[in-house]
């Protein structure tokens, strides 16, 4: 059927770009978007997510260009996959397209997923695209592993383990800020702006570093997607027990501190509340910290002890200035305001 | 974490209405929503399709109540795993939410899901909620089949074969005239216009009659969603050959042609280019058409031969009133005018 619309040429030319990106190449894939389902064929394990970026509630444009919205959709959802310590293996892409997004837009959308997708190994082999009042992308990732006990839940963190967390927080909002505030930079030298506005623009899902924490014995996991003291919570929540964080230990990334001092605001509000940062927060029995502090070494990352688990509920964050309140973000609420200057 | 927003609650409370529907009854289910990522353990193949549904593009409420809208969502995503002939298995559920939307609108469409779901034995293991500017509701449904060649591809069309249909067509296109232009109904009894008005509202996925048609030998299988003609282009398409269609053969349903002569349109508009029918189009070898016609029969359906497979390509359309071009739904216009009315 030829010449029917708009959304068949379309549709063709998004796959060709993603095809094009080497993305296909997971030897799970039988068949690829172009039939009514993907098929795919694995043994053991199977990790399934949903997740959705919605412009004006989870981006606007600018800043983000449709490449970064492709990237940033993708990658959000494999950070899920990530703290199962999944191995990352097919994605499905659903758009939501104004009419007023021109065709080149939306295949530099897909050039950004596909990217990211083949840094990965990720096959994109499925999709649907369809009108919508602002672009959307949702995105549904598949990750497989060997057996079911090698996924890591979140219920699994037991009293006397140690919480540990991958990387640097308060990036991913210290970048939205100097996003919606370009003078905020002045306080800062180009490379670290640079890297506060691409950890907002261009978050990386830590799949190295989630299969290395699985391996060596991490009891439960999540990604630090609403932000670290609610996604804490939920680890406390799901594992029926309380989290003691030391908030002088939490590691904050380079930036942070100055620009949170320059825009009057407290560098923990960042940190603690600002989500978005795909790091990966954990727990390990003690006798495990070691060797997994040497596996996520090994992949390029850092790993940080910031408390401990201990009976109880809840999650109490402490430090030399005193306690807080572990808030994070509600997905009802916009994360980005909609009128903020660009 | 407790009482960080609306999102956690409302999750909680859609994930409950959705596991008392008795949903999480699949084999393949190990963990379900509430970690990450959802886990499931599964031997043999695999088909996974994704679908949308867009206020203002797909539906208005109303005519839709978000029960509807929740069961329809669902409907269409497993009408492609019936194209394929595979079991349904799970699904996993993204909503975007407009602020003026209530809670128990939203439980309500879970309710709808739910109940769909459970009639055909599909878990809903997963899903995220988020902020939107329309309701939308994005479905990814996962189906099993014992081996790869289990599943019927588009592709396997060959010449001299026949080309069937399952059920009767143009009620979904019917019923959405007759929501949109009530005094229609007139020309009708009132079981046969709330039938047509129900196939648009709360269509049905022709699983049992896919995986009887899988059994029985069909070559290729597609659903009628863009419409009869768009997909029979899809099935010419994709096997590299071309459809004969007897459009005197197409079976159409109860009140379709009533409703067209009294609006004044051509029922074959209804029946050909409407679309959202959700019946299944295949093509089966001459020698399986009985056996086919009977297990389709054994699961409540009919099997009408339409046409059949030449060398060529492309769908020729043709009956007593002459020829007429394969047109169907482009998923870049808007299906249900924002401003008729209700």
């Amino acid at each position: 059927m030829q010449g029917v619309g708009g959304e068949f040429e379309l549709i063709d030319a998004l796959r060709a770009r993603i095809a094009a990106a080497g993305a296909a190449d997971s030897g799970a894939v039988v068949v690829a978007s172009g039939d009514d389902a993907a098929i795919t064929l694995a043994d053991g394990a199977t990790a399934t997510s949903v997740d959705a970026l919605v412009e004006g509630v989870h981006f606007r444009m600018p800043p983000f260009t449709a490449r970064q919205v492709g990237h940033k959709a993708l990658a959000a959802a494999l950070s899920d996959l990530a703290a199962m310590g999944a191995h990352a293996g097919e994605a499905y892409v659903q758009l939501g397209v104004p009419e007023e997004r021109d065709d080149a837009e939306l295949l530099a959308l897909g050039d950004g997923l596909a990217k990211l997708a083949s840094r990965h190994g990720v096959a994109v082999v499925g999709g649907d695209v369809t009108r919508a009042p602002v672009l959307l992308v949702a995105v549904t990732v598949v990750g497989r592993a060997a057996s079911v006990d090698d996924l890591v839940r979140r219920s699994g963190a037991g009293a006397g383990d140690l919480v540990v967390v991958t990387g640097a927080l308060g990036g991913a909002a210290a970048g939205l800020q100097l996003l919606e505030r370009p003078g905020l930079a002045e306080a800062l030298g180009d490379d670290v702006a640079e890297a506060l506005r691409l950890r907002q623009l261009e978050p990386n899902p830590r799949l190295a570093a989630g299969l290395a924490l699985a391996a060596t014995g991490a009891t439960a996991m999540i990604d630090v997607s609403d932000g670290f003291g609610a996604d804490a919570g939920h680890l406390a929540a799901a594992g029926g027990v309380a989290l003691n964080i030391d908030l002088d230990a939490v590691p904050v990334q380079t930036g942070v501190p100055e620009l949170a001092a320059t825009a009057g605001i407290d560098p923990l509000d960042l940190a603690i509340a600002g989500g978005e940062d795909y790091e990966l927060l954990a727990t390990v029995a003690s006798a495990d910290l070691e060797r997994a502090t040497a596996a996520v070494r090994a992949v390029g990352a850092e790993l940080t002890t910031v408390g401990e688990v201990v009976d109880g509920e809840g999650v109490a964050l402490r430090g030399s200035a005193g306690e807080r309140p572990a808030a994070g973000f509600d997905q009802l609420r916009p994360r980005q305001a909609p009128d903020a200057p660009a």
